[in-house]
C-alpha cells in the first residue's frame, strides 16, 4: 500500500486540487513523496452532500450493523499494520513499538465502540406508558432515546496518527453513534491518513454501506477545515489540537446561522501536587515516575504533566535536584513536526524571560526537529500573579511551583484553569487526610480526571474513562469525553415518540424489547418487555 | 404576601437600583404597584460571588439533602398558592384555573427532580476495577460520575410565570444537579417572581443552606441579563423565550474568554401533518382537536401548532372550512404583555402581505392586549420558496400549507427547520403505512418529540419527556431537554477518579455502594457493591 496524494471523497477522489504539499520526515529533516493536493471548495461540498445523503441510512442502521462495520475497519487496519507503521514512522519520527501499540489501541477502540453500539444500552431508552384515566388529564405514552446528529467532521491530530486521526476515537465514536464522518487529515501525516482512509472505504464497500459514509480531505492550510465547519450540512465537529485552533473552530461553529457543537480537546497543563508525605516515603520513585511521564513521547501528550506544585523543604529540594539531573541526561528525540519544534523553542525561550522564573533543568538537542527537556521553576506568589505561567507549553517542558506551605498550595489549586487531569502524589493514605481531601475538592472542579498516586499520561479506553475537562482543556467545559464509550454521547440527541404504534416505533423502543436493552420503564431500569 | 420591588441577593436585598418599572395588567391595560428597581452591576457581581461561594458546598450536598430542599420549596409554594395566583392573574391576565394548575405542576417538577437527585441513578456512576497484571500495562482503577457545573443563571419566561420562571424547571433541575441559581426575573410578572423568590429563600434558611444558594434580580431592560451571562463566575445559563433573545445570549456566552453553555428553548413552528386517512375517518374530531391545541393559552405556548400541512381534496377543504368557522367564532383574550400583542399584530400583518398567502380565518379583538385567531393559507410551492413563511408567529396564528400530493408533503417535511415537536394525524394504523413511515423518518431528524394522532400542546413532566429540538427550537441543537428528569444533565459534567482510596472517593463511587445506586461496574449495570 502506498499513498497517491488525492483526497478520498466517498468512492471517488478529488479532481484538480488546490495547493500541494508533501509529508516531512522530522528525524531526517526532509520532505518526501508523493505530492498531496489540497481539497477544493467543490470537494468539500461534494463530501458534505454525500454525507448528508448517507445520514438517514446511517440513522436506521442497527447497532449490530454498525458494530460489523467497525470490526471490519479494525480488521483491515490490523491486516495492514506493517504498511501503516512504516509510513507513520517516516511521517512522525515516532518509534515502531509506539506506533504498533497505537494501531492496536485504535483497533481496540473501534471494537469497543462497535460493541457498545450493538449492545445499545447507551441509548438511554425510556418508556412511560399511558394512563388514560389520569385526572385532570390523561397521560399519553412517551418513549424516547438518543438518535444520531448527522454528518460529523473530524480533524486528525498531530500527535496520534492513528488513535486520534482518521480512524481514531472521534471517528469510531461517531460511526458507533450512527453518523457519517468526513475527516480533515492532519498535514503532519498525510500518507498515513490516506492509507487508513482507504482501509475504511474498503470496509464501507464490503459492508454494503452508502458512499457518503466516509470521506477524507487534505489541506496544506486552514481553508478546508473552515469550509467544513461552516458547511450547512455538517452537524458536529471533533477536534484534537491547540487552544488557538480549537477555539477558532468553535467560534466559527457558534457564529453559523445554525450553530453546531464543536468538541475540541485542546490545551491542558495537567497539574501535579506533591504532598510532603509522598516525598518522605518514596522520593526516588517519584523522580522516576515524574521523569517517565513528563518525557514520554517527547512530552507531546495532551496529558503531559506541565506543572509540579510542592512545598519547599530540604527533602523536596533534594527530589527536584535528582529529577533535574535525570532530565538533563535525557537524550533528545525528534518532535512530530518542524512547526511544533519551532513553537516549543519559542515558548520555552519566552518562559525563560518571565520575571521570577529560573531554569530548573535543561538537556540540549541538535537534530532537525530535536527536543529535550527544558524545565523551569518559580514561587507560588509569582505563579499566582502571572497568567502567562499557566499556559501549556506543548513538549517536554514543565514548571515547578514552589509553595511556602499547604495553604499556598491550595491557593494555587484554586486559581488553576481547567485541565484534562490533575494528579495528587500523597503519603500513606490516612495521613494528611484533611489536606488531601481539600485538594481533591478543589481539583474536582478543575479537571476531568483526578489521579491519586499515579501519573497523568496513559489514558485507558474504557466505560469509565473521562478525557475532557473545564475550559480551556475542552471547548464544551468538560461536559463530554473524547475517550471511552461515553464519547458516543457527543454525536446524539434525544427524540421522544408520543402515542406511537408499535410498527412505527424504532425497535429499541418497541414493547417487546427485541434488542434486550436496559430501559427505564415507568421509572424503573429493566430489560423486561413492557406490559 | 405582597412584593416590595427589590432584587433578592442571597439573604439581603439590592441597594439603590437602576431604572424602575411596574407590572402591567394586560386585561385592564394599566400599570400597578409597587415600583421594581433594576439591579445594578454591583448587585450582579454580589449575586455571582455569593453563588460561587456556595457552589463547593452545593457540590458536596447529598442527593437526599437536595431533595429535602426542593420539597421545602414545593411545600412553601403550595402553602401560598392563593397569594401567588392572585398576583399572577393581575400580571399575566391568565385565568385562575390555569395558574393554579401551573403552581401544581411547578411543585410536581420540584419534587420529581428532587426525588431523582436523591435516587442518584442519573449520575451515570461507572467503575472499572484495576487489573494490576494486565500486559503490556497494568490497568488502574477508574471511577467516574457527573458533578455539578457551578453557578447557573436562569431567565424567567413570559408565558409560564411559575413552571418556567423563578422556581420553574430550569431552577429545579439546576438545584437537583447541585448548582446554586441566580434568576433574572421576567419583567412581565415581577411581583409573582418576587413572591416565589422569597419562598425559595425561606426554604434556603429552613434547610440551613448557604446564602448564595439563590438570588433573584430585576431588570427593566437587557443589561442585567447580559452582565450575568458574561460574569466569569457564572458557569451555565437556562433561557426560555424568543429566538432573538436566546441567540443573543448564546452569542455572548460563546464569545466569553471561557465560553459557557446556554440552554435556550426558543422558537418552534411545531408542524402538523394530516394524512388523508385521518380526514376520512374523523374530520370533526380533527377540527375540535386542532382548534383546542392552537387556541390554548391564546396560542402562547412553545408547542403551539404553527403549521398545518395537508393534501388538497374536497374532504380536506371541508375540514379547513369547518376549522376556520370555529376559529372565527373564538372569543378574544388578553395576551401576556403589550409587547407580545404588538409583535403579534405586526407579524400577522406582515404575513398577510406575503405573496401567495391568503387569510384563512380571522376573529376580531378589541381589548387592551387582546388577540384572537388569525390564520393564513398558502400552497406548498409558495411555502418552499419563501423562508419568511417558516418563521414562528408567537400567538394564535397558524399557516395552512396545501400540498398537491404525498410527495409534496414529504418535500415540505424535508425542508423544515428544527422544532420542539412534529405531529402526524393519520388514519387507522396499518393503512398508509409507507407514507407514515417516510414522514416519521424525516420528522425524527427535525424535532425533539413526534406526536402520533394527538396534539403538540401539553408537555408531560416525566422521565421520558423530551422538550428540545434542532435549531432554532433550541440553542444546543436538541442535545438536551428542558422538561423531564433528563433536564438535570444540562448542569453537570463528568469527573473520573483514578486509583483513589475509598475514603477520598465520593460516596456514590465507593465500593460498598452505600447509596444503592445503579452503576456500571466492569461493563455491567448493577446495584451490587464492588468486590
Amino acid at each position: 500500500m502506498k499513498p497517491d496524494g488525492g483526497s478520498l471523497i466517498g468512492f471517488g477522489s478529488s479532481g484538480l486540487g488546490g495547493a500541494t504539499f508533501q509529508a516531512f520526515d522530522p528525524a531526517r529533516g526532509v520532505s518526501f513523496e508523493p505530492l498531496f493536493s489540497s481539497a477544493t471548495n467543490e470537494d468539500v461540498d461534494r463530501a458534505a452532500k454525500l454525507a448528508a445523503a448517507a445520514a438517514p441510512l446511517w440513522a436506521k442502521l442497527s447497532g449490530a450493523q454498525r458494530n460489523q462495520f467497525l470490526r471490519a475497519v479494525a480488521d483491515n487496519l490490523e491486516a495492514k499494520t506493517g504498511d501503516l507503521v512504516a509510513r507513520a514512522m517516516l511521517e512522525t519520527g515516532l518509534p515502531e513499538a509506539r506506533l504498533k501499540g497505537e494501531v492496536a489501541r485504535t483497533c481496540g477502540q473501534l471494537r469497543l465502540y462497535g460493541e457498545t453500539a450493538e449492545r445499545g444500552d447507551w441509548l438511554d431508552a425510556r418508556i412511560e406508558t399511558a394512563l388514560p384515566d389520569r385526572k385532570p388529564l390523561p397521560k399519553p405514552d412517551h418513549r424516547s432515546m438518543l438518535r444520531p446528529l448527522g454528518p460529523v467532521v473530524v480533524f486528525g491530530s498531530s500527535n496520534f496518527p492513528f488513535a486520534y486521526s482518521v480512524a481514531g476515537g472521534d471517528t469510531a465514536s461517531a460511526f458507533a453513534a450512527g453518523c457519517p464522518v468526513i475527516v480533515k487529515a492532519h498535514p503532519a501525516h498525510p500518507g498515513t491518513s490516506e492509507l487508513v482512509g482507504r482501509l475504511i472505504l474498503h470496509a464501507v464497500r464490503d459492508c454494503g454501506l452508502p458512499e457518503g459514509t466516509f470521506s477524507l480531505l487534505f489541506d496544506a492550510g486552514f481553508s478546508v477545515g473552515q469550509a467544513l465547519v461552516t458547511h450547512p450540512l455538517v452537524k458536529a465537529v471533533g477536534f484534537t489540537g491547540s487552544v488557538k485552533g480549537g477555539r477558532a473552530l468553535s467560534d466559527l461553529a457558534s457564529a453559523r446561522p445554525e450553530p453546531i457543537p464543536v468538541y475540541a480537546e485542546m490545551g491542558s497543563i495537567n497539574p501535579v501536587f506533591i504532598l510532603p508525605g509522598a516525598i518522605a516515603e518514596r522520593s526516588a520513585a517519584l523522580v522516576d515516575g515524574l521523569h517517565a511521564s513528563a518525557t514520554l513521547g517527547v512530552g507531546q501528550f495532551c496529558t503531559n504533566p506541565g506543572l509540579i506544585a510542592l512545598q519547599r523543604s530540604a527533602a523536596a529540594e533534594e527530589l527536584i535536584k535528582n529529577l533535574a539531573a535525570k532530565l538533563a541526561a535525557t537524550p533528545e528525540a525528534p518532535m512530530l513536526t518542524a512547526g511544533i519544534q519551532k513553537n516549543f523553542s519559542a515558548h520555552t525561550a519566552a518562559r525563560a524571560r518571565q520575571p521570577g522564573v529560573k531554569l530548573a533543568a535543561h538537556a540540549k538537542a541538535s537534530g532537525p526537529c530535536g527536543a529535550a527537556p527544558i524545565w523551569f521553576e518559580t514561587d507560588a506568589m509569582e505563579f499566582l500573579g502571572n497568567p502567562a505561567l499557566s499556559q501549556e507549553i506543548f513538549g517536554p517542558s514543565s514548571l515547578i511551583v514552589w509553595c511556602a506551605n499547604g495553604a499556598e498550595m491550595l491557593t494555587v489549586a484554586r486559581q488553576l484553569e481547567g485541565s484534562l487531569t490533575a494528579t495528587l502524589l500523597v503519603g500513606t493514605i490516612g495521613t494528611e487526610l484533611s489536606e488531601q481531601a481539600a485538594l481533591v475538592d478543589l481539583l474536582a472542579a478543575k479537571a476531568g480526571r483526578l489521579v491519586l498516586n499515579g501519573y497523568p499520561t496513559g489514558v485507558e479506553v474504557s466505560h469509565a474513562m473521562v478525557h475532557g475537562g473545564p475550559y480551556p482543556s475542552t471547548s464544551d467545559g468538560g461536559r463530554s469525553t473524547s475517550v471511552g464509550t461515553r464519547a458516543l454521547y457527543r454525536w446524539a440527541r434525544l427524540v421522544c415518540y408520543q402515542s406511537f404504534s408499535e410498527q412505527l416505533l424504532p425497535s429499541e423502543l418497541q414493547s417487546a424489547n427485541p434488542l434486550g436493552l436496559l430501559r427505564m420503564v415507568n421509572g424503573q431500569w429493566t430489560r423486561d418487555k413492557v406490559g
